[in-house]
C-alpha cells in the first residue's frame, strides 16, 4: 500500500482557508442548551453476568440529544477506590458499544472508562425510529438537507452529554476528563474538546474533518457514502450538502479547543486521509498538541502500539494513575 | 464476468424448500388492512415546467403507508383520451422517482405510468423520520429486529397502495394495471403481484428474494448489507433476521402472485444471483409466467432489448395499446 | 471513487501546448472533399413495426466515407409538422445505433433526432471488410500506422456527411442542426463542429481528446488500447502512433468549432480524465462556451439530470421547440 | 490464486457432449482446396542485421488464405546441414511473430523453427484491410456472424498453408514437421493437427476450445470479448455466434488429429480453463497423447519447465535432433 | 463477501482421506525427546515499566527447539494467589508476541496467560539465522525440502516445550492447563493437543490444516506462499512438498488429541477455508468437541464475541477461575 | 495501466539529496576483503544430459560471501574459441539460476554468461541456515536490524565475487565484463558496478534503488515488503531500517560506479517506480550513460525488444562479438 496523501513534509504545513458557517458556536450552544434543558437521568446498574475478575462494569443510561437515553458501559478497576481519571470513549462506524470484553486497556491500566454507544449504529440506543435500530451504514447522509436534521447533531450532542454524565457518576474525577477513539470516535472525540471542556482528547486517525477533501480523495471507507450520494444529487445539492456538513467539521472543532491533545495519523491511510487529519491538527487551537505519526500505516494506525504512547503521554502530563 | 451461480439447466429446475411463516398471510392481511384504514387523497398537480412535447406529467402524491404521503410521477402520452393502461413501477435501490426526462418509454409506447417513489431513497417521500429523507444505504437492515418494524414492510405497502390509487386517477384503465421493475423495483412489483390484484407484472432482474443464500452468495450490491450485518452481530441474530426477512421473500409473494408474469434474469448477474430469481420464479402460482434470459447478462439484463420484449409480451396478451 | 485528474481550479487553468500538424486542416479538406465526391443517396424507410406510438421512425442510409452507406434512425415526434431542429446524435465506444426504443428523449421533448450508427461497432454498417461488422474492441489501434487509414477518419467522416444528409430528409431545420453526444459520441460531435458548420454542439464527457495524457493516466476505458498497443510496440512507434493520432485530436477540433457548446464533464471519470475534457473545452474556438461540472460524477456524468440542463440549455439559445 | 476449474480427477474425466456440424469437414475441405487453389510462392530472405551467431534467420513470405503473403521467422542453427526437423509455431492472442531473438529455444537445441506471424495481430501480414494492420483485441469477433466471415477460418487457414509451405523450404524434413504453440498457438496447432498430416503437434495451455464452457467461464483473457459481445447482442445472436464457432473448436479437431500429442495445461489458468484444454484432449483421436500437468501453475503454464519437458518428449519419440 | 467454501451441510460430513505418514509418530517423537533432552532453563524477569495496574507482567524465556530460548510474556491477575489456570497461547502469521498491552483478556478473567513467540516472526527470538530474527513472509516454505529441516518443525516444538515450561513457573496449575490462539496460533494449538496433555485446546480459525486443499482454494492469506512455491517449482517438488507438509498437517494432530476442544469457524473465511478446518474438527479424537459457527464471519471469525464464548465454555467445563 | 510516476520531463531532472552512510565504503570494503580472504575454489562440470546443440552448459560453483559455494550456469556458443566477452548476469527476485533453457539469448549472440544463483531464493545456494534453501519471499526483511546482518550485505558480496570468479574460468575476456540483470538482477548488477571494475553494466528496471520512496510509492511487488514490515515495528524501527538499507541503495551504488552504462525503464512500472530508477541513473558516476525509456511499459520494460538495444549498446562499444 502506497502513500494515500501528501508528503509529510507537506502535511506538516497543509493549513487549508475552510471558513466555517458564521453562525457556527451559536448553532451550537442551542443544540446544547436544548439537549441539557431536556433533562433526564442517569442510570447505572452493575453487570454481574460477565466472567471478569479483574474490571468492574457498570451498564449505565444517560440523557443524550432531546433527554434521550444513550446507552454505556462504565468499565473501571475492580476494588480500586476513586476518584479515578476517566476515559470517555467513543467508537468507530458502523459499531455499537460492543461487548465489555472489547474495552480492557483502560481498567487494567487503572482509568475508568466511560465507553458511550453509537445510536441507530448499535443495539442499544436508537436514533429516532423507536423501531430497528440497527444500520449498517448511511450514517454520512442522513439529515443532510439541514444542520438541524443531520444525523452527526444528535450524536454528537450525544457525546457532550456523555461527558456532562461524568459529573453524576460515583468515583471518578470531573477533573481528569479525557475525550478518546479512533476513526468515527476520533472525529467525536475532537467535536466533544470543542464543544465541552476536558482535561485532554485523543483522537486517532479520526473521521469528520474536512468533508469535501475526504469525499473528493477517498476510494474507500464512509467519505464514499457522501461522494456516492453527490453524484446521484449533484444537481443541485452539492454546495447545501457542504453547508450542513461545516457545521460538523473536525477543523472548526479544533479550532475552538484548548485541551492538551495527542493525535495519531496513519500515511497510509486510505480511509481518513492523513491531509484532512493534518486539516485539524494544525488549526487546533491549544499549545499542548502533539502528532503520533505511522508512517507507513493504514487506518489501523499505531494497532497495539498507540495505546502505549497514550498511556505515557497522559502519564507525563499527570493525568495518569499514579 | 463469468456465470455467476448455477447453469441454466441447474436454474430451471432449481426449487428449494423454504417454508415462509405461518402467520405470512395474516400479517400482510393485518398491514394492508391498517394501511387502507389510515385514510389519505390523491393528489394531482399538473407539471408544467418540463419541456417535453409528447408527453404529459403530473406530480402526485397517494397515501401509503400509515397514510403518508408518498411522491410519484404520473407519466402519459400527451393529448390521448383514455383509458389507458397503466405500468405502476418501483425503482432499483437506492434512488427515488428520479426526473419525469427518466421515463418515457411507457408513455411515448402509449401507456400510461405511475413511478413511484421509495421512501427515504430519495428526495420527497421520507421514512418515519421528519428530516433528512435521503440516504446512500443501509435500508437492508433498517428494522431488521421485526417485521413488523422491517422497513420493506412500509415501502411494500407503499407500493400496493399505489395500485390501490389507480382507481383515483382520471384516465386509466383499473383492469388493466401492469406492476413493473427492475432489481429493489422488480422486487417490489413481484410482492404487490402477491398481494393484491394486477393484470400482469413484470419483474426485471428482481432483488428480494430468498435472503439466505443471496446474502451468502453475493461479494457486491446490497445484498451484502445484510452479509455485514450478520458478521457484527452473528452470535444472536442471524436466525431472528431471516425470520424478519421471510415476511418479505419474493419467493413467498410467488407463491400467491397468479397474474402473467414476464420475468427476466442475466446470468452472469452478481447482485441479484440467478439462483434467487428463479426461486421465486420457479415457485410462481400462476400459469402464464414466462422468464427472459439473457445469458450473458450481468446486472443490467436486457438493456435495451428488454423494453422490446415487454411492449411485444404485453401486446400479445392484450394488455397493450390497440 | 476519488477524483481521477487535477482539482477544478486546475483544470480551468489547464491548456497544454499541443501544436497539431501543420496539415491539418489540409488532410480534412482533403478527406471530406472526396468523401463529398464520392456521392451516394440518402435513402429513407419508415419503421412500421416498433410499438411506439408518440414518435415515428425512419430507418435510414445516408451516404458517408467513400459514399459507404451507413446507418442511422431518424426519430421525431408523431404528427408534428417541420421544420424541426434535429439533433444529429453519436454513439459511444462499442456499440452501433440500437433500437430505437434507446432515443426517446428528444422526440419526446419535440425534436428530430438522427441516431448514427458507429461504423463496425453495431451490425448494419461495416467497416471496410464486407463480412463481420460486430466488434467488440480494438477501434483505437485500427489503421494507426497512417492517418489516412485511421479508423476515426472514416468515422468522422461518416459523422461530418450525417449533417450533409440532414438537408436531404424532410421536415427538417438546416439553421437548427445541432450536433452531440457522449463519450466517443461527445469526441465525434467535437470532431464535426471543427469540420463542418452546426447551430450548435454538446459533447458530453468527451473522448478523442488528448490522446497521450489519456494512454498516459487511464487505468480502464478504451484509452487503455492506446496504451497496450504501445507497450508492446514502444520500439519504434510511439511518435508515429501520436502523429497519425494528432489529426483527430479533439483538442485540434476545438480551436476550429465556433457553434455555441455545451461541454459536460464529470470529475472522477477515470474513462476519459477531466483534464483531457478541458484541454479541448479551454481551447474552443467559439465564445458561447459552457461547461457542466459534475462534481462527483463518474464517466456517467450528469445521468439524466444531464438532458434536463441541455434542453434549458439550448431553449435559452432559441433552439428549441417553441 | 485458486483453482480456476474442476478438480483434476474430474478434469481427466470430463467429456461433455459436444456435436460439430454436420459440414465441419466439408467447410474444411473447401475451405483449404480454395487456399491451395489460389496459388502464391514461398519467398525467403536470409536476414543479415542481426547479432545472433549460432542461428540463421530467414524472413519468409509464405503464401496463406487466398493467396495472401504472411510472413514468418525462419531459425535454424548455423551451419547445420538439414534435413532438418522443423517445429512450426504460432503465436499467442494479439502479437505477432515478433522479433528473431525471442525464438532462441528450438533453433539452439537443433531444431528449424517456423515462426507464423498472425495476420491483423502484429505489423507483417495484414488481415482483409490494407491499411493499418496492427490491432490489440476485438479478433474473436471479427466475421462471427457468419463461418465464412470469421476471423480464424482466415487464421487457421493460414497455419495449415504454413505447413504446406514447409516442403518449399530447403533443409527441412517434412517427415517431422511439428506444430506447437501455446495459448492462442496452442489451439492453432490444435487446428493444424486436425486439418493436415504432422509428425506430432504440442499445444500449450491452448486458447480456441469449447467456446460456449469458456466465454461463461472465464473473469479475465480474450474469451471475455465473446461474452462482452453476446451480452450486448444476446437478443438474437447467442447460438447463431456459437454455430459460427463450432466450425473452429479445438474439441472437433482433435476428433480429426492423429499424430502423437503433447498437451499442457495450468490447474489455476484463469485465460483457458483447464476443463476446455481436458474437453479437446480427452477427445483427441490419437493414440499417443500426453498431457503435462502443471498443478499450480496460472496460463504460464510450465513455464521454462515446459521447453525441456518437450524436447525430451520428441527425443523419445525419435522426432529429435540425433 | 461471499461463502468461501461448502455449505455448512456439506462440511458438517467433511472427512477428506487423508493419510498421514506412517512414520507420524516417531517423527514427533524423536522431535521432542532431542528438544526435552537438549535442555535449557526457564528465566523470568518481571516487567515493571509498563503502565499496567491490574495485571502482572514477567519477561519469559523458556528453552524451546535444540534447547534455544524462546520468548514469552506471563500475564496474570495481579495480587492473584494462584495456582491460576493458565492459557498458554501462540500467535497468528508473521508477528510475535507483541506488546503486554495485546494480552489483556485473559489475566482480567483470572487466568494466567503464557504469550509465546513465534521463532523468526517477531523481534526477540531468532530462528537459525543469529542475525536478523525480522521477518515479514516466506516461513510456509523454509525448509521445505524435508520434515527435519522444515520450519514448522521447529516452531510447534516450541510450542509443546511452552506447555512443558508451565511446570517451572510459579502460581500456575499445571492440571489446567488451556493451548489457544487463531490462525496460525490455533493450527499450533492443535499441534500442541495432539503432542502433548493440556486440559483444553481452543483453536480459532485454524491455519495448518489440509494443506492441499488450502494451497488449491486460497486467492489471499499464507496459504498462497505454498501456491506461488510450487508454481515455480512444480516440475519435480509437488510430492515431495506435501510429503513434508503432512507431518504438520492439523488433521493428523487432531486425530491424535483428546482434550476438550472449542474450534471455531468463519464460513467466509478466505484465509483458512472452512473445510480445511472441518478437515481437522471431523477428525478430532477427544469426544468433548465443539465448533462455534460464525456464518457470517471472515477470517476475523467471531471477533469480540468469540472471548465470551470461550470464558463460558471453559466455565462450564471446570476449567475456569471460580 | 496509467504512469506509476513522475512525468519524464521531471524525471530527468530527479536528483533527490540521499546522502549515504559515511562508512559506506569502509563497510564494503571490509566486507569484500573478508570474503575474498575466505578463500575458496571454482569449480566447472560440463552439463552434458541437456538437449541443446549450440551452446555449452557448465555448472559451476564459485567462493561468494564467506567462501561459501554460489552456483552458477556458465554459458557459451559451442565450438567457440575465447576469449569470449562475458555477461555476468544477475536474476529478478524471488528465482535462482533456473535452467540452461532459461538463458539462450547471450550465448545465441557469441558471448559466454555466466548466471549466478541468488542465495536463498533458489535450490543451489543455501542462504546460512543448512537446512532448506527454498523461499517465496521475505528477503527484504532478512536481518534489517544491521547492515551486518541484512541478506543483501551476503547475495552483493556474492555478485562480486562471480566477477571476480571470471579470472578462474577458460576462455573468457576478462577485459569485456558487463554485468547485466533485471529488476532484483538490476539492482545486484549496479551494485557490482559500484564495487568492482566490470566493462560495463546494464541495469534493466533495477530494484534495490531508493528504497524510502519505494517503500511509500508500491502497491505490488516485493518492496511492500519493507511497508508491511514497518507497518508492524513502526514504533521505533523505522529510521533504524532505512539507515540499514542505506548501504544497499543503488543510489549510492551508482555514485560510485564508472562504467559505460545502459539502464532501462518503464514509465509504468508499478514494482519498480521510475523514480528510484532514474535516482540512481540521475547520480550515475560515468560519463557514458544511456537511459532506454520504455514509455508505456510495465515491469517488463522492453520485453524482447531489450535484448536487441543491448546488443546494438555493446556492438558499437566493441564489447560484443567480432
Amino acid at each position: 500500500m502506497p502513500l494515500t496523501d501528501l508528503s509529510l513534509d507537506e502535511l506538516v504545513q497543509y493549513r487549508p482557508d475552510l471558513p466555517g458557517p458564521q453562525d457556527f458556536d451559536a448553532f451550537w450552544d442551542r443544540t446544547l442548551t436544548e439537549a441539557r434543558a431536556a433533562g433526564g437521568v442517569v442510570e447505572v446498574d452493575r453487570v454481574t453476568d460477565h466472567l471478569l475478575r479483574t474490571v468492574d462494569v457498570d451498564d449505565v443510561r444517560f440523557p443524550g440529544w432531546n433527554g434521550e437515553p444513550v446507552a454505556a458501559w462504565l468499565m473501571r478497576p475492580r476494588g480500586v477506590e476513586g476518584p479515578l481519571p476517566v476515559v470517555v470513549s467513543f467508537i468507530g462506524y458502523s459499531g455499537g458499544r460492543g461487548l465489555p470484553t472489547d474495552h480492557l486497556l483502560w481498567p487494567s491500566a487503572g482509568y475508568a472508562q466511560l465507553v458511550v454507544d453509537s445510536r441507530g449504529q448499535g443495539h442499544d440506543t436508537p436514533d429516532r425510529d423507536p423501531g430497528g435500530p440497527q444500520w449498517v451504514k448511511g450514517f454520512m447522509t442522513r439529515g443532510i438537507d439541514s444542520p438541524e436534521n443531520y444525523y452527526y447533531r444528535r450524536l454528537m450532542t450525544d457525546c457532550v452529554r456523555a461527558v456532562d454524565a461524568v459529573a453524576e457518576l460515583p468515583g471518578l474525577d470531573g477533573e481528569r476528563v479525557i475525550a478518546a477513539g479512533g476513526s468515527q470516535g476520533g472525529g467525536l472525540a475532537l467535536a466533544v474538546a470543542g464543544l465541552t471542556r476536558v482535561a485532554a482528547v485523543m483522537p486517532d486517525v479520526p473521521f469528520l474533518c474536512h468533508y469535501r477533501r475526504a469525499a473528493e480523495m477517498c476510494g474507500e471507507g464512509p467519505y464514499q457514502e457522501l461522494a456516492e450520494y453527490l453524484r446521484w444529487h449533484s444537481r443541485h445539492l452539492v454546495e447545501p450538502a457542504f453547508a450542513t456538513l461545516s457545521y460538523f467539521d473536525g477543523v472548526h472543532f479544533a479550532q475552538r479547543a484548548t485541551a492538551p491533545a495527542l493525535f495519531s495519523v496513519g500515511l497510509m491511510d486510505p480511509i481518513c486521509p492523513p491531509s484532512t487529519v493534518y486539516a485539524a491538527f494544525n488549526r487546533y487551537a491549544g499549545d499542548d498538541r502533539t502528532m503520533t505519526v505511522w508512517p507507513f500505516a493504514d487506518h489501523g494506525g499505531g494497532y497495539g502500539s498507540n495505546p502505549v504512547a497514550q498511556l505515557e503521554w497522559l502519564h507525563d502530563r499527570g493525568l495518569g494513575v499514579s
